[in-house]
């Protein structure tokens, strides 16, 4: 007998779609105990929360988030509100005893995060924030690959995410999906928003970073906001590059921007060891290059794995379809969810935890003071 | 106001499950009039029905499909049985007034599939096959290119589909999955499972083929039969390949195995025209290599268009995630079911209809007798 | 102390550079007995002749082949000429008891070729044909897996020569750079002039082909002759494509045309055997691409061998550069002449010899009879 | 009448043979005033030159440079010594009066490039250092489209230089080809040897760069010293990245290794323009990548132009084969050679003469010092 497990999600844009179809798949595809009741979505704006409902089958709506934690019915509250909300929702969760489930980054700054992590730690609650990229089956082999051994010592890291899409100065900044570009509501820009998940993979496949030296750039220094109608200074970072170490002694630069004309959304990883060396390129996110050093000298090359074997051998693959055809974005949430659900019923805290994604979050500090101040800074 | 669509579905494979996932799909992604609902899985084996109608929330089950065209609750019959029952539930089905989406290929034969299409043009029922991949937004957009007139003449057409799953000589026939290679249960082996893949998307963007010369081979030509645990003689033809003539005067070559090493669905197909060409290839269906040579000559190019932008003008992609996403197979299944349910509420017919998957069946049968004889056959 | 090998070559269009380029840089880069000398060019035009002589150092020139061929100072005749001259100039210079290095095709037909083969076998004479894609180091190394037995059983072959030059109809034929359109030079056209070159490849690849089923297609019906200039019938096939039965049991397609728009030189060949497959692809010409069953099967994918490593094992490449540094073309011309040179000082015969490209022009009859006759033809 | 200049050539190494290609080539190719004469070449060990000689067609030899400097037969110098030895040669050369020609970097350092361009300029003798990486096809387009303006506003710079060649800790440093790893004859490791090659290319394509922020790695700390024989510090980076700012207000990173395994020429370039992109890797130089936002929506994405193409337009090709045909690295070479030669007629100097090169000094100076310091240094 499966277990409901009934959802509250808080938001209902990009992210609360991506989510919705995550817990409403899962079951048809992973066998669990668990199984998502999707019981409500709130929102400011009611009809935009139940026409939300009614795409997706929500059974009822609120309007303020602190009724929404209020309610019996809900075991698990997904935050998918902008930055600027999460610190305090969560805290208001855990202390409501709430599963929660946070959109990254997990919070504005480290500060903050810190008592987000202090909060659901001491209320006990499961807890998660929302680094899909680590479940895309390409992404998790590469970091059983890592893991096996099979590439020895690191020497080198390198990873991106570029992206066009505000090139234009008519864009404005602020309101719906536009939040982004608004240092208020985001936090920082392109650090928070995309380095985020570059760093989180990095120390997930490669351990901690120690330390950074950063440049970050406005390159458009106004822009129309569509909350006050006026134009106003720009205060995120459109563009953002930085070097390190990592603990392990390898080195490495990170880039984000969203002004790499022809780049959509091309987040890359590349991981260089004595023995063998990785990379992928979310562009064609099913394939996995791997290059090994002990393959026959005269046949030694970069192989491109189209990661779509079932069988068991390429992570969650054998509960999709037939080797060759591939899944999408989408399904990198669902197996997020699959996992966080299977360790619900183990009882076993789910990777990246609050406290797995506040590391991350001492990363972007770090790389944002380095960029202030012109200086290499230690991480934490 | 959402209408209800009943829908009965007939077998639980793998084609079951692609179904399935449509149906419950659809409506999250795209605004449409009609909303499926998963009255009744029907399968012989009770335990392997109720399973299925568990994982996917199939209201009911049935063992015997006479039973479920009977039921008054069921608006449409998705036929999702090996070939040799298609012709025979499709004729019930017409006849109980059903609506039928039935996979491909149509039938066993022309001779079949003629009956079928006749028995659905005389009940009045909406019908569709699944041949799926015309909804693959990059083939779609290749259709949409021709249409245009961008290509211009069109000199050569060429298409594959070539995986590598049967080459071991232990791999019985009959049975579950296996029994692609039953012919007393597939009609034929490649020509019907892959090439028919190949000749309806040909047809679909290059018009009538006239003519065709063939050759087939069953390369491994006995395999233990699960059903009779004998060895008995292989009747499919393992691979096939056939030169054709398309009535605009282009040339073609197709060609699919089961014995390429290292393919595992590698469906391609190009088109050259006069004034470009275009090619795609399935094992990245997210992308469109396209050809212009009214680009300036300097940089004419091969472009490789990741078909993932939306604002309307990648076909599908507005209802799904955001520029550089991609997403997979299972999205070309969404789609037909999304733009089957707007023809039903517009009470259009949405290709390929049963007559429309005649027009390969006439060609499959040209390509095996023309392998069989040794001569060029015309088509139909 | 090198021994010279006194060249005279016979036409100067763009073989008559390849082929100049190659003498003049084989002993720069391999360690050879023999030192070709640029003794003599030959063409009709003597002012033509005298300035490529300049240009690439010939010593003298002659304006009648027949002259050339009774020069005691010349060893080695090369023939570069259209097709339809290279029967009449190799029966002499074999006569002559020159050593013969011709263009292929070997002849306008088989039974062309049958006279020439006699003759420089009844006169003793070392010769050789220039396929030159065999000495392309990523092609020798196929060659090289495959008697290695690396693939097994092999299943399928498939081969395209695709270019999309002649599509303008404006483009005339005859004259220079254009005898290739002219049926009476060239004898044929994308069968001998570039299918020649699959095929050959093919044979040495995959040894004899016994059975083909071909068609032909002239797209442009008319073309002004440069020599009459009045518009003339076209008599060549601008298009070609045929299935073959190899010997070994693998079935094969093939396909050549002009009318590929977008494709340069896209020569192309894959082949399929049971345990491995390899692709190659003239527009990167430095890269095979090899997939190899036996790996691990998490790891199993397609590799793109960089051919560029020095040491032995990438044919030919330990001559050149450093390893990720490619060569070109034009190398692979350098690598006959060597291979050449080295067979000469061993007296053993070189690889393709008239004999071996007699073959190809076997096929090449029975590919264009088909066509004719709408037939299946036996080889030879 | 093509007027002859006679060549010394210092040094006999891997250099020395792609410039003696280039030398003996570059007439065959290109019309041209000037003919390279190989007049001489000069090492130490009498053997190896004489070896060297009979190989390329040096007419003679030196075993002392300061000999060769003082013949009068010789007009250019060309010096591919170890870095240890560019000034030296280069000031007694100008002082000779002779034209130069030096292998890259110019110097060991800023201060000793400065000497050396006082002195060509004071003497008036044309010079040229081989950034060769300027005269493949396609970096030499990229050039063009961004001098046509097609780029915009450039917003970002990216580039890598990896090799995978040192990473065995059994490698030893010093003698013939291994001085690179030798700091006394290299001056420094990565950053002079590749980055280079990356920081000229940069300059040349997007202007001056103001200040960077480097980190530099030593990963195998001793090596066995081919000359002493014992195991001694290894003085030289292994890795070396950095962050930049140009002039121009873009943003930029570049890296360089001898450890990213399975890369071994890997040099690429990307910039970003606000109209366009553009990048290129030396893996598969015959293509040049570009992204042009003005394209039709529909139909915008990278397009991979195979840079082939004779006719004019794409630079240096009329010269060579014809489309599809790529050629190699030797090429760019001989395209220098070609333009330098070309320049001497005319009495212009060539790109990038020492004064140009000496940019590239001073940026490695500031990577070295910022490395050393932990700072962000202004360049020059």
């Amino acid at each position: 007998m499966p277990k409901p497990l009934n959802i509250g999600m808080i938001g209902y844009g990009f992210m609360g779609r991506a989510h919705s179809n995550a817990y409403r798949k899962v079951n048809n595809f992973f066998p669990l105990e668990y199984h998502p009741v999707l019981k409500a979505v709130c929102a400011r704006d009611a009809e935009k929360a139940k026409a939300f409902a009614e795409t997706w089958g929500y059974e009822s709506i609120e309007t303020d988030w602190r009724k929404l934690l209020s309610r019996k019915d809900i075991d698990a509250v997904d935050i998918c509100t902008p930055n600027n909300l999460h610190k305090e929702i969560a805290l208001a969760a855990a202390a409501a005893g709430k599963i929660i489930l946070c959109e990254k980054p997990l919070s504005m700054n480290t500060a903050e995060g810190e008592e987000m992590v202090a909060a659901v730690e001491k209320a006990g609650v499961p807890n998660i924030v929302w680094y899909n990229y680590r479940r895309v089956p390409a992404v998790t082999m590469a970091k059983q690959l890592i893991d096996e051994g099979r590439l020895g010592r690191i020497f080198h890291y390198r990873s991106v995410f570029l992206q066009d899409w505000t090139i234009s100065t008519d864009l404005p900044q602020g309101g719906q999906g536009l939040w982004r570009l608004d240092v208020n509501a985001a936090g920082s820009g392109v650090t928070g928003d995309l380095l985020a998940h570059c760093i989180d993979t990095a120390i997930w496949l490669n351990g901690p970073i120690e330390s950074v030296s950063a440049m970050t750039e406005t390159f458009v220094k106004e822009r129309t906001h569509t909350l006050t109608g006026k134009v106003e200074k720009v205060g995120i970072d459109d563009a953002c590059a930085f070097l390190a170490r990592f603990k392990n002694g390898s080195l490495a630069t990170f880039e984000s921007t969203r002004y790499a004309r022809g780049h959509k959304a091309l987040y890359t990883f590349e991981i260089n060891g004595e023995k063998a060396s990785i990379n992928w390129d979310l562009h064609d996110l099913h394939r996995l290059n791997y290059f090994d050093h002990k393959d026959e000298s005269k046949l030694r090359a970069w192989r491109s794995i189209h990661v779509t074997d079932h069988g068991g051998e390429h992570p969650y693959m054998d509960k999709w379809w037939v080797p060759g055809l591939q899944i999408g974005y989408e399904h990198s949430f669902v197996h997020q969810v699959a996992d966080f659900l299977d360790g619900l019923a183990k009882g076993t805290p789910v990777s990246p935890t609050f406290r797995d994604a506040l590391e991350t979050q001492k990363v972007c500090d770090a790389v944002l003071k380095s960029a202030r101040e012109g200086t290499w800074e230690k991480v934490g």
